[in-house]
């Protein structure tokens, strides 16, 4: 059994933002699936779907000022420059965090541990909504 | 055809780990799958699953030592400290290196390739024990 | 519905190169799918597949360039060192960029963002022909 379907998340500043509740109110047919898994993928390179955790606002926040540093804004090194300064880093910050992540899903749920809960990073400044595509496959 | 179950790795001391036969003495019932894939999900946010070379322990120590380098304890600007030195790193580790592998599946093996192998990166000094689901599709 | 087939890419320098049209030459069998996912896995520990933007070469320039920053040849804290200078970085990045994709099938199609490519990270110096297990799901 194949479900499939394009949502979408709305805009976000800069940032990781706790995104589960969002994602699952608009995929309600997952309680169909007894054991599979889901497919989420996002269809830009500057954000990102990761995984961690889900109650501390500091842990959000600590993750945007550490990738801040390990992939700044303005670096000499950087030759492409024209859409900004936020603009390389959220590509690279794209490809290290990763644009998908598949998840088990069990008896009509994410079968996610306690503490986790799924992070947009948006890596804009101006992001604007999000296009997501949304694949169960299980039975 | 779906088989999901959930298994369990042993307490680990910090650093990378090579699991592939912890987990697979788990999951005998891999052998049943002709072609398809096997989703490995860690259920933490302070661990980490990875692939990487299985034959020299100074890989699994250099990328320890590294990402110590990049993602140090007693960062300045971490604000998400009350659960020790150890944790907002572990955080990090755990989404730049991801918590869940999507591997091939062919002729009821995992189609890996000669040098890989299956890592957990426990970020905690004392994580304990692990949980995992292993959910594989194919026919 | 199970496609697997085993892939090569032709030997290129070390970088960030785009691979989409490489892959989807070699998997026709993708037309066949009305809506599923496939799992692209590339079987080397010194090598990664990531999805970026896929118009200015100057993206994968700068890609290349920060990724050395952050994981250069020759730190003092290596002892994987024997394999060559590019050797140990090339394990690190492999892991921090990940060794597979998972992208939803749509009409046949791979459902990307209009500005998403599949990258090859080659991180070797001279890292020759690479091997990729494609395995689409679906229906």
């Amino acid at each position: 059994m194949v479900i499939q379907k394009e949502i979408g998340l709305k805009p976000k500043p800069r940032g990781f933002h706790i995104v589960t509740s969002e994602i699952l109110n608009q995929i309600p047919e997952i309680t169909e699936i007894e054991a599979g898994i889901v497919n989420i993928f996002i269809k830009h390179t500057s954000a990102s779907l990761t995984i961690n955790e889900n109650v501390s606002p500091d842990v959000r926040e600590d993750m945007e000022t550490h990738l801040n540093k390990i992939i700044p804004e303005n670096a000499h090194h950087y030759t492409h420059t024209f859409e900004g300064s936020d603009d390389m880093p959220a590509h690279i910050k794209s490809s290290v965090l990763g644009q998908f992540l598949t998840i088990p899903v069990t008896e009509g749920k994410l079968n996610l541990g306690t503490w986790q809960g799924i992070y947009l990073g948006e890596h804009r400044d101006y992001g604007g909504s999000r296009q997501i595509v949304v694949t169960i496959i299980g039975e």
